[in-house]
């Protein structure tokens, strides 16, 4: 099973981390924290990364069932999803698998919902 | 295999915050960000929590190793700690453990760097 879904997209970073914005908040996704992951390796090693973004993705009405269910899924989000820069206008999208990444945990609550989690996002990447 | 290590400490929750931020620095973890769960759901459901906080913990030089080998990792970090109070001065500090959640993904060079990070992070929940 792959631990994420991905698209290529053609535009610029910038546009991509729109794009992403606005289909995840219309499948009831808001962003609630912001990675920029590139700008982070540079100022704590110096180093230059392709520009790389990562996105936490939380819906509140599914978080909130998930916490009721499994109290350490906190461990597990939000949601990630990657916009990173392959070359310029090239640009990957990639959402986590939370089936997949979520495969340790022994409970069919969570499991139920984290499919529906899973199809929406898939939704929004075969959106983008 | 359990995908999370956890404790409990007797303290305020705001202690246990800074205690876990001081722990993890000391282990050469940044905290990346900080999701106040239970305000954002009384903010987008109106529903009352108990005090949840996920602190996202990021090693820059094993991230960087990370995102070399396995570019769409950036899908399961950074790692996260959960801070969430059960009773007053009755925190419970859950780590997930990275063996778990990348259980999906088949690359051994990324298996080596999430061992050693899990150590550390078991590590840090020992010395809370």
């Amino acid at each position: 099973m792959e631990y994420y879904f991905s698209k290529m997209i053609s535009c610029s970073f910038d546009e991509a981390i729109i794009r992403v914005t606005d289909v995840l908040k219309s499948e009831g996704f808001g962003i609630i924290s912001e990675i920029r992951m590139n700008e982070k390796l540079k100022e704590k090693l110096d180093v230059d990364f392709k520009k790389y973004t990562i996105l936490g993705a939380c819906s509140p009405s599914y978080a909130y069932k998930a916490l009721q269910v499994e109290d350490k899924i906190g461990t597990m989000l939000p949601c990630n999803i990657v916009v990173q820069e392959l070359s310029e206008n090239h640009i990957e999208v990639a959402a986590v698998n939370p089936i997949a990444s979520m495969m340790a945990i022994q409970n069919p609550a969570l499991i139920e919902i984290a499919k529906d989690v899973t199809d929406k996002l898939q939704l929004v990447i075969s959106r983008l």
